[in-house]
């Protein structure tokens, strides 16, 4: 029996589980978008996620189908289900990844922590949003962005008319998310994953930096945290993907407040950057426990296998090439450093890699990953 | 740029380097023997790899040649080097390990301790090395086995008449190699690295156990090691690596005498089996340090990422299938253990794959390495 499994999207998620794959003897499919991408070396298929014939003749040869990305429609998802196609996560689970409306509703009948949030149909609604929360809200579009980015702080309505105006004519649209602007001390990540039978393993809470809204460096795990904060933390992860009935592995970004509440900011139900952490720091790897999730494998250890890991991404603005001089310079300088490099072209502002630097002190390693982690700045 | 590395031969020793490929952002393409084995997730070429037409046609594609084994004939070895092509481990280094009279003359110019040996050309000079080492010797046939097996204990001459036939009708024989039978304390490995640009690094020395002729277990660090054992097994890999100007990972694996002296027994210039302990337990694990050398890039650091590592083979001889019940028994039951799998069809005494568990305390993580292994025992 070989166990064989399908990926549907060929980005840097996909090629991260191929090591594992191979480790555990799972033979790992990938339906790419396009030829060359960083998944290409287990790419059998190219096609478009959105065409079920597409995705439903890749799903036939494989036992289970899962994702890079939670972009595939829920009517592709549902068909392949209704098929009898095994998909982890199922369509029920994703559309909370999809519609963040549906997500905060379902989080808020679950007793998560959240922000105070609303949906807004008019710009009236929001505007008393606004008034009752300090002069300042964030407002979402719940699925996707319109402007391709779906985030906006706004200390007025008429700042939100556009997508007040795109939502109106958006046949699956109805009201845009709106939040309070979150006084935060700090962000983390919660990583968890479960499997269809029921088990649910998570890792140590940690805590992300962001640098101009993408995700800069990780600290695993969160460093001055207390017993109780990551209690709350990982049983918050442990509630949320049990009652979302999520398959595979889920992360829960979370804001800590400066009075020390924990929020749940957003979720991602695939292998996530806040996770990359666990390849070299963790017994298991989040991508090793995705693959044993969604084939309903006994979930492996999520204990830290050293004192401190911290993980820097790598931008693509200044390389050259997918193995930019840079690299062999970063590896000459930090011999313990571990490159990830995604095998993408450069673009600038685009991941194409990762460093994690494992060890037993935080400042040393803190450290040496900025230093490896230098060596791609512009 | 993206870096090519080719891998002559489709063994798990292959399959085992596409994982740090992967993590790299190195493209690697193998040159299997057949359809179907354990590398052939990167097998761009099957093909004959004594064909010179075959093996150049596939290096023309890579930027190095490296190899899953050390057969390949060194009449193709040197006509690719003639032909511009970056071989490593070379022609010049690969010879010592192809005959194993040329490895103890060598080692004995280099100074290397040995055990006492000669070449024997007839059954007197035999029979004269056994006389004066008690009794008793182990004969060996110098380039692979006349029976398959090339390492017989013998106490009289006679026992090896057939072999002196058979090295007689060998138009490349000339010679077997005798050597004394070593009183030893336990067999140790010492695992090490070079690039071509000279540098090099070597892991912690181990203890290797065989059971019925095969490698079992591995014990990393090695047990009840002093720092004087540690040293002088350290210097005698970088001696010889550096003395023969291997190219890659080469394994030595030595002898502890019981009066505490190391001897050399043999030599692996690849990837090893006493090696793979450093998958899960080093820094830098020998498939990831093998394509770093063979690719001239900085090496990276070899230190034990956790105070202990217990690597046990899985062999195939109960197993039902690549993926069998086993697999997934031995997962839940130990959580920590990481499973490497090698997607083999299983054989009777067939290496099909291996286990890794890392930890603080030995006699626990013995334990729990076992008791994994043990639902693979017949």
């Amino acid at each position: 029996m070989v166990l064989r499994v399908g990926v549907v999207g060929g980005g840097q998620l996909a090629r991260m589980m191929i090591p594992a794959a191979v480790n555990l003897g799972i033979e790992i499919r990938v339906l790419a978008e396009a030829e060359g991408m960083s998944a290409a070396l287990a790419a059998t298929a190219v096609g478009d996620y959105r065409d079920l014939a597409t995705v439903a003749a890749f799903a036939a040869e494989v036992d289970v189908v899962t994702f890079d990305h939670e972009h595939v429609p829920q009517p592709v998802l549902r068909a392949l289900v209704d098929a009898g196609v095994r998909v982890h996560p199922g369509p029920e689970a994703l559309q909370f990844a999809q519609d963040k409306l549906r997500m905060r509703e379902r989080l808020q009948a679950l007793g998560m922590p959240q922000p105070e949030w609303a949906a807004v149909s008019d710009e009236a609604q929001l505007q008393a949003f606004i008034d009752a929360n300090g002069g300042r809200a964030v407002v979402k579009t719940p699925r996707g962005g319109y402007d391709g980015k779906g985030v906006r702080l706004v200390s007025s309505a008429a700042e939100a008319s556009d997508w007040f105006a795109a939502v109106a004519d958006d046949p699956a649209g109805s009201a845009l998310l709106v939040e309070e602007l979150v006084d935060f001390r700090r962000e983390l990540a919660q990583l968890v994953a479960r499997r269809p039978g029921g088990e649910v393993r998570h890792w140590p809470v940690v805590e992300t930096v962001q640098k101009g809204g993408v995700c800069a460096e990780v600290f695993a795990p969160a460093p001055n945290a207390t017993a109780r904060l990551v209690e709350v933390a990982g049983e918050i992860g442990d509630a949320i993907v049990s009652g979302l009935g999520v398959t595979g592995v889920m992360a829960v970004e979370l804001f800590q407040t400066v009075d020390d509440r924990l929020l749940v900011n957003e979720l991602a139900m695939r292998p996530h950057n806040s996770g990359h952490w666990t390849q070299d720091g963790s017994v298991t790897s989040q991508f090793e426990q995705h693959l044993r999730a969604v084939l309903d494998l006994p979930l492996g250890d999520t204990a830290a296998g050293a004192p401190w890991t911290v993980m820097m991404n790598i931008l693509g603005g200044p390389l050259e090439g997918t193995l930019d001089a840079r690299y062999v310079a970063a590896m000459q300088e930090v011999p313990h450093a571990k490159i990830h490099n995604y095998g993408k072209d450069p673009r600038p502002g685009r991941k194409v890699g990762h460093v994690n630097v494992v060890g037993e002190n935080l400042d040393d390693v803190t450290f040496d990953a900025r230093a490896a982690a230098a060596y791609f700045e512009g």
